[in-house]
């Protein structure tokens, strides 16, 4: 089921800047019982990126509508909104009358095995390095090539994410999730200034933990400090957490404080 | 009038993943009298991106079919090309069935004032700084944000284009061109390996410089190197060649290599 600004229809138009320029943001989050999960976070999120690319985001309201349309039809399920800067003449400069479109998308919840939460997952370490671009890192913008060429490393289904770093070799992020690091009693997770999505579950990580007095450190991470990490763990708003216990050859066993953070996740989401 | 896989229609799949993830590349050209300019080389340069995308790129027979579609209609105009890498599933890895997605599109022609021919265009230097990334630097792939971006901080109609550096303040290119210096009857054009688009028309001149025996010269160019050049010209498929005579407060008069040059593509595009 596909809405586009709230009217059934899986057909965006071809001059649509979404299309032409990867001009627009979105956000992936799941609907449990009708019900989207952390949705201000999430309406937080994508109103703060459009105002980064000065794309006049629509109501939270305007949102919720579409959600309920969705929630009658399919409450379990993830959701996907994309809200680009719209049609408008061919050429770069953004068109005054710009008028957003938004895309509110439902597709069935991913069937991920019990063991990626029970035992971990296994990683693998990408070879292609994030570009740094202080002007776009930490948005969930639609250019996203990147991420395509980094999925494309791998094809083993026993790999359940790839790790990316930045030109100096430093850990930023997942494909698809923001990574912590455990350590001594501590949270570490990358710096994103200059490149990676800064996610909605992430930035909850980061309060519920120091909110329950765990040290968090937001800074460069080194391939050295990951591999001596006393756990490895990765979060977004579809998968929730996920233990890192094999990364190329080095392995770990399944550890204490991800649990921990998992339970807490699930208990503020389910506020 | 647009063709989306050969067929009129101005709609495209929300699913599909140019818009999803800019996954997909493009072409711009001129039509005149209904003859696609440059074709082989358009051509060339759409199917050796598509593959450093690994996209399957269609067979130009299938695109000479779209263009005489449009060429019966409209004889002279631009022509954007854009191959997607067609819908899947939600998420980055590639679908094995992934089917790559045409559109083909005409706008009329840019009414440019003969001035930008005569006496040269001014230019903005452009503040955001290109990300490196060379798994992608050279392709006209849909991920054009940054273009975007540099593209917004001007909005005085006085000024052309807009000149884009790397991080390490490198000139590049322009927002929706390439750029040539002429130096002691040396021509030198900066080097693409880690951002900016290789175009058709940078290829081109080149090639023809060589050819009458110009030395050309593909470098580093720092700003300083940029604003000591005899002359200074931007190229594209559709500008062609414009003389850049103002750039912030650094002038310069009409020089006789733009005018050779462009002399020599308007040869070489009528052959």
């Amino acid at each position: 089921m596909n809405l586009v600004n709230g009217v059934e229809s899986d057909a965006i138009s071809v001059h649509d800047r979404g299309l032409m320029y990867g001009d627009g943001v979105f956000r992936t989050f799941t609907l449990r019982g009708g019900k989207p999960l952390l949705w201000w976070r999430q309406y937080a999120k994508l109103a703060a990126d459009c105002k980064a690319l000065r794309i006049a985001c629509p109501a939270a309201g305007v949102f919720e509508r579409d959600l309920a349309a969705i929630a009658a039809r399919f409450p379990d399920c993830v959701v996907k909104i994309v809200v680009t800067r719209g049609g408008g003449e061919r050429g770069y400069a953004i068109p005054v009358a710009a008028s957003p479109v938004r895309v509110v998308s439902a597709s069935p919840l991913p069937d991920y095995p019990q063991l990626h939460y029970d035992r971990g997952v296994r990683a693998h370490l990408c070879r292609i390095g994030l570009a740094s671009q202080p002007a776009l890192a930490g948005i969930k913008h639609l250019n996203r090539l990147e991420n395509v060429l980094a999925r494309s490393e791998w094809s083993d289904p026993g790999i359940a994410e790839g790790l990316l770093r930045d030109a100096d070799g430093n850990v930023i992020c997942g494909t698809m999730s923001n990574v912590f690091l455990v350590r001594g009693g501590e949270l570490v997770t990358p710096d994103l200034a200059r490149c990676g999505v800064a996610g909605v579950q992430r930035e909850l990580v980061i309060e519920l933990a120091r909110s329950n007095n765990i040290p968090v450190r937001i800074a460069s991470v080194s391939i050295g400090e990951l591999l001596c990490a006393d756990e490895l763990f990765l979060v977004n708003s579809v998968i929730g957490v996920w233990q890192i216990t094999a990364l190329d050859r080095k392995t770990w066993i399944a550890g204490p404080m991800t649990a921990q953070i998992r339970r807490w996740i699930e208990h503020a989401q389910d506020r």
